[in-house]
């Protein structure tokens, strides 16, 4: 599959619509049958919930295609032959990906994150593990940011490094680690981003930004995470993701090894030397994908295992700086996965919102049940869906997800 | 039951004589009835394997127990109510326990224990974990070296500690800790020995010290140890005698923290907090024992997961002082817990040595193939059982140890 240039412009602007994040795209997708039939649906929709849903005007996303192109980056769609592999399997992948290099993010890749208030052994074993694993034939996948992302990337632009940015290609976080992104493309290395051209990260990026590090990767390592950190995000959509997880120990001494420590409790492979990741990575990646193209499982009891990531409340998570820094500058208004309660209610709708529960039923049944057409039920469920008040499971049936 | 002093004394010098240790101590007690039965047997014993199996006469064991009584010490004997309960669950318990102090040793307990080239970060969590541990009413058990171990019992002196010495009770290992032993002791504590009065503790009598730390206790826990050490030995001890095993993670960079990253990438627990033991032990505790009075374990399967083990050779380790340092002096003879090979052949045990294989065959089967009678078969299996050449298993029979 390839898009032509037109619909790349359909993609932007739909997925540039505040209030469509990547799994409302998927579904208006689906729905419509293409990005140009759900921009045209797009009024009819927001008038039903009392939403605007307004799109970005051709020239905006013209432009914003033209910033990326005279960066050397272009627009990779989900389904084109250059998207990550393993970025395309997982939940929510971005509908397209902002490049900036480029040919590695096709090599089988781990990523490597921790705190940005690294120890100097932190640092060092970053360091001997990054070039390891490059060694390896890996690519290395990580943040950009200070600390330990940032040696990470350092010690292995030769064998091939991935940067993934919370913010626009052109506002590069911190704005000292430019020279970085330069060495980074300058050594065959790809920065990507999900976000628009002009975009500065804000706090809640971030969190969005790791499921996008540990989805292009078969594992995460954690290599020093505080106990609420945001690493601890990363490695829980790597969980989520199916892909593995490792973490480096340290003393219970060291506040930067308690959330890696907690997380080797729980399961996590423990890493203390490059052989540990290779060892579990190497198979999975010599045994190819499963037959839905999602990377083979070495350990699927794991995530059982991890009762931990029950109690990490992801909202309740600030990955932003610490307290004193430069709060991030807002020039852009804020996406949202989802649209926000309250919706405009009507009968119709207030009838089959009162039949779904948390278990899963056929649209059919529900149809029947609340006394009304399909066609009715199928639009509900698109608005409901589009609130993110439902949850869509095999075989056409639906769940009402509880808040 | 309880021994007279005549038993003691003659149960002390069986166990004193060169080539009977812990288990042909109990196989001889078992076979013929008495510690004074068994004495009276040994020259015939001794003749038939081409050995001298000479016990210390009476005086000298009368001698040990005199000393021993003079530093306020006492001979426990197995089976008599003040032996350490869990301590006589394992396999090759010591006949004679020489304790000073003593009401501790019948409370719950913990190992804990560790390079003696520690870590400050190692020597300071050593002392919070002690602390915690004493302070939740658990006694803690460790060997009094440099380093981990005296800090250990140091940090709960008030609570209660047992060291477990290598060597006899007035050769306190390193000498330095002479004044350590009395503040265990004058705190209410405990400390053991196996070997007798005078005994300089040799390199080999660490590790069998080891077993007696870990058989002591409910859990072991490791707080650093480097790959190939000493400590490893005990929590493989630990192990066999189905207690749990504990490690305290550290930085890759950090060589004292190889054994225990080890140790827990292999399915030890991690401990970075003092209710990472608790949580564990508690339990088991509350519990009690199981029906052959052993501790209730709380993950049986952790010894399949601890392939690890199977890569230390106990007797390839050197648990002695880094080399530099003086030897060990060598002031009695060593003891053997087998006799060693060549045995005088003669036609019966030829023939029956021929008839044994790994797999258990029966006494009386053995007896028909061999064409001997049962009794000359047990006499044959005893010299073998005193050799370490065959393992006796339930009903009757035996197996042959492949060497």
């Amino acid at each position: 599959m390839q898009l032509t240039d037109a619909q790349r412009l359909d993609w932007l602007r739909l997925i540039r619509t505040e209030g469509i994040g990547p799994r409302t795209f998927r579904t208006l997708i689906n729905r419509f049958g293409s990005a140009a039939a759900a921009l045209d649906a797009l009024p009819d929709l927001g008038r039903r919930q009392g939403k605007r849903l307004e799109p970005p005007n051709r020239a905006r996303a013209e432009d914003e295609i033209a910033a990326l192109i005279r960066l050397g980056g272009r627009l990779i769609a989900t389904g084109e032959a250059d998207y990550p592999h393993l970025l395309q399997q997982i939940d929510a992948a971005p509908p397209l990906l902002a490049v900036r290099g480029g040919a590695i993010l096709n090599r089988p890749s781990v990523a490597l994150i921790g705190s940005r208030n690294a120890s100097t052994a932190g640092l060092a074993f970053t360091e001997r593990l990054a070039h390891g694993l490059g060694q390896a034939g890996l690519a290395v996948v990580s943040g950009l940011a200070r600390g330990i992302d940032a040696r990470a990337h350092k010690a292995c632009l030769q064998t091939g490094t991935v940067a993934v940015m919370a913010g626009g290609h052109d506002r590069i976080y911190p704005a000292n680690h430019a020279s970085l992104v330069d060495a980074i493309l300058g050594e065959g290395g790809a920065v990507v981003a999900e976000m628009p051209m002009g975009w500065e990260p804000r706090g809640r990026d971030f969190p969005r930004r790791n499921r996008i590090i540990s989805g292009l990767s078969y594992g995460t390592v954690v290599i020093e995470a505080a106990r609420r950190s945001g690493s601890l995000i990363t490695a829980r959509y790597a969980l989520e993701q199916n892909r593995e997880v490792f973490a480096v120990p340290g003393s219970p001494l060291d506040p930067r090894a308690e959330g890696t420590n907690d997380l080797i409790r729980q399961g996590a492979t423990l890493v203390s030397e490059v052989a540990h990741v290779l060892d579990v990575i190497g198979p999975l990646i010599e045994r190819g994908p499963d037959a839905d193209g999602a990377p083979a499982r070495g350990r699927p009891d794991l995530r059982e295992q991890l009762s931990f990531w029950d109690e990490i409340d992801l909202d309740a998570l600030d990955p932003t700086e610490p307290a004193g820094q430069t709060p991030f500058a807002r020039t852009l208004p804020a996406p949202c996965e989802d649209l926000e309660d309250p919706f405009e209610p009507d009968d119709d709708r207030t009838r089959i919102v009162a039949l779904l529960s948390p278990s899963p039923i056929g649209t059919d049944e529900l149809a029947r049940s609340a006394g009304v057409g399909v066609r009715i039920v199928q639009t509900v469920l698109l608005e409901l869906e589009l609130d993110g008040r439902i949850e869509r499971h095999g075989s056409g049936s639906v769940s009402l997800i509880s808040r």
